[in-house]
C-alpha cells in the first residue's frame, strides 16, 4: 500500500478539523467523540432523525455504529444515510454484532444494501455474517475468525467498497487488493469500544482521504500504533482502566512525524 | 458464609467468559461493561426489546437496571427477563431511586412481581421500599439506612429471592442468613455508578455461581477489595476521577489467588 | 463582582448535596454527574417526562442540555423545566448547537420562551443565535467568537435573565453588568463535554447562590482553576485522556479555603 500519505492525513485532520458525523451507541459514545477530537478531527453526535440528516449534509465523514441499534436509531441511520449519499459524503458502516440477532442481521443488511458504505469495519463474525458465510459469535464476541482475509475480499468485492475487518489479525480489502495490518495489543480486547473508536478514527481518516482503503488502514494503524504506545507506558498496579486513559494520551500525543507505519502494512492478497 | 468457591468462581469467569446482558442506564453504561471485561466476563448491552430478548435467552446473566427508566425500556426490561426466564437464566435486579417517584416505584414493583428476579441489588432506601417499609430518599440517594439488615431479609424472605443491599453497611441475605460484608472506601460513593457496576459484577458472579447468596457477596467484595486498593493506590493530587480509573485497573488486576474475603463476611442473622 | 460569597458557595454545597436533577445528553452524562459529585452535589438524570417531572419538583437546581435533543427528550425537558418553574426551582439551559440545525433552532428557542431558565450558557455561536444574530457554527463548534460580549448581554438583557458565553474569552451577563472570566487552559477543548460539565457545575452553584450571575460567573470559575490544575499536574507522556482525569480530580479537591478567584472576573460593562 503507499502510505506516504499517511503523514499527510493526520496533518490534514489537524489543520481542517473535519466534522464527522456520528450515530453511535451510547456505551461508547463519550470514547467516540474523544478519540475524535485526540486526533484533532470535530465529531458530533445525534441521534434525531431530521437533525442528523442536516448535520450529516454538510459533514466531512458519517460513521453508523450498531451497538444498541432500534427502530428509531435506524430509521436515524438511514435519514442520515441517504442526506450523506446525496452529498458525497462517505459513510462508515460498523455493523456491532450484526449476526447474533434477528434484529441486528435484518437492520446490517438494510443498511448495507441501500447506503452502500464507502467503508464497512466490523469484526470477523460480523464481516462473515454479511459476506454471507457461516459466522460463530456470543453477544457482540467473534468466536471464529478462520478465513477472515478472505471474506473481507469477498465482502469488498461483492458491493465494491472498503472492508475492514478486526480480530486476532486484521485485513483491509478493496476487493482487489487485501492487505493484514500488524501490531496492537492484547490490552485493546479489555477495554470495551475499542472497536468503535477504530470506527471513529476510520471515519476521520476519510474525511481527508478519498482513497478509502488507505483511510481504513491508518485508522487502524493510528489505534494499533497508540494501543501499542499505552501498553508500554503502563506502570506497575496499572491495568485497563489506565489503558484506556492511556490510549487516548497516545492518541492525543500523535504528531504528523513520528505516524511511522514502516512495516505495518502485509499485502497478503489471495 | 462458605466462602472456598470463590476463588473458583473468578477462575470460572475468565476461563467462561459468560455473556452478562444488561439494560442499563445510560450514565453508567460505559463503567458496566468495563467492570465485566476487567473481571473475566462478557458483557453485551442492548434497548431494543426484540433484540434483547434474544440475547438474553442465550446469556449466562441478565443485568436490569432502573437508572434511567422510561416506557420503552421497562417494555425491553420485561421482555428481555421474561425470555431469561423462559432459559433458566439468573436475573440481577438494581431498582435504581425505586421509591423517589412514581414510575420507579410502578416500575421496580411490576419488575419485581412478574420477573422474580433471583438477586435484588439495591440501598437502603431502595430495599426499604421494595421491603414495604418507609424510607427517605432524594434522588437517588439513600437518607435512612436504619434497620437495613432486618428490611433487607424481609424482602428476601417476602419473594424467596437474595437481597443485597449496599450503604455505609453492606448487606446480603436469602431470608434465612444474612451477612454483613465489610470493608470498603467513602471514595465509593464520590464516583457515580458504583452501585450500578457492583450489579454487574453480582451477575458476572452469578452467571458461574448457582448460589445466588454467595454470588451477590462475591460481587460486593471484589467491589470492596478494589475499592480498598484503587484509595490505597491514590498519589498526592490524585481525587475521585483517579480513583474511578484506579478501580477499574485494580479490577483487572484481581487474581483467583488474591481474592482473599477472609473476614469480610460477618453472620447478622436476627 | 462581590465574591466574597463565593467561598462560602462551595461550602455550602459541600453542606447541602443539593440535588441537581439533569436531562442531559448520553455523550457527556457520566462526566456531568461526575463533576457534580466532585464538587460536592448530589447530581440525578432522568429521561421519563412524568419522572423527570417529579424528581424536578423537588431539585435545587434543573440542568436541560440540548446535546442530543429530539423530540422525547424536548416532552421531557418542558416538562421538568414547567414542574422546576412551578415550584421557583433554577433552571441552567445549555442549548448545545443552538443554531446548527432546524430542530435545535426551534427547540432552543421554544425552551427560552416557555422556560425563561434562570440562567442560558453557550459557547458563541449558541448565544449569538439565540440573541438574534447571525453566527457561524459547524456540528457543536462555534466559528465566530467576535462580539461575544455584547450578544451575552443583548440576550439577558431581552430576557431578564443571567446569559453565560464560553470560547476563547468567557463572559456573564445580567443584562446591565457583564464580566470576562479570566483564566483557563486550551486543553478544555479538547476533551468533549467540558462545556455541558461547566453547565453541571453552575447548576450547583444556583442549587446554593440565588444571584444567578454569581453563581453562573462562580461555575465557570471553577472549572478554568480545575483546568488550570490539571494542565498544570500533566507528567510526561500524558495528554488528553489525562487530562480529562485529572480534571475531575482537581474539581473533587476545591477546598472553599484555595476556591481563590482573585483577579478572575474582569467588568467589561459597555
Amino acid at each position: 500500500m503507499r502510505i506516504a500519505s499517511q503523514y499527510r492525513n493526520l496533518e490534514l485532520i489537524q489543520q481542517k478539523t473535519p466534522l464527522v458525523v456520528h450515530i453511535t451507541n451510547n456505551v461508547t459514545i463519550n470514547d467516540c467523540a474523544n478519540v475524535c477530537l485526540a486526533l484533532g478531527a470535530s465529531p458530533a453526535m445525534s441521534v434525531d432523525p431530521s437533525d442528523v440528516a442536516e448535520l450529516a449534509s454538510y459533514a466531512s465523514a458519517l460513521v453508523l455504529n450498531l451497538g444498541l441499534v432500534d427502530a428509531l436509531s435506524l430509521e436515524a441511520m438511514l435519514a442520515a444515510g441517504k442526506a450523506a449519499r446525496a452529498k458525497g459524503v462517505p459513510i462508515v458502516l460498523d455493523p456491532v454484532a450484526a449476526g447474533a440477532t434477528s434484529t441486528r442481521r435484518a437492520a446490517s443488511q438494510k443498511l448495507l444494501e441501500e447506503l452502500r458504505p464507502e467503508i464497512v469495519k466490523g469484526n470477523g463474525a460480523e464481516i462473515k455474517f454479511l459476506a454471507g458465510q457461516a459466522s460463530r459469535q456470543r453477544g457482540v464476541d467473534s468466536l471464529d475468525d478462520e478465513g477472515l482475509a478472505e471474506a473481507t475480499a469477498i465482502l469488498a468485492s461483492r458491493y465494491g467498497i472498503v472492508v475492514a475487518a478486526t480480530g486476532p489479525e486484521d485485513f483491509v480489502s478493496d476487493g482487489q487488493r487485501t492487505f493484514r495490518i500488524n501490531g496492537g495489543t492484547p490490552y485493546l480486547a479489555r477495554v470495551t469500544g475499542t472497536g468503535c473508536m477504530v470506527s471513529s478514527l476510520v471515519g476521520s481518516f476519510a474525511a481527508v482521504e478519498r482513497d478509502y482503503l488507505v483511510a481504513a488502514a491508518q485508522g487502524i494503524a493510528a489505534m494499533k500504533l497508540a494501543g501499542e504506545r499505552a501498553a508500554g507506558a503502563l506502570l506497575p498496579g496499572e491495568g485497563t482502566g489506565h489503558f484506556h486513559i492511556r490510549l487516548i494520551d497516545a492518541l492525543s500525543l500523535l504528531a504528523p512525524g513520528d505516524f511511522n507505519d514502516e512495516g505495518r502494512y502485509s499485502d497478503v492478497t489471495a
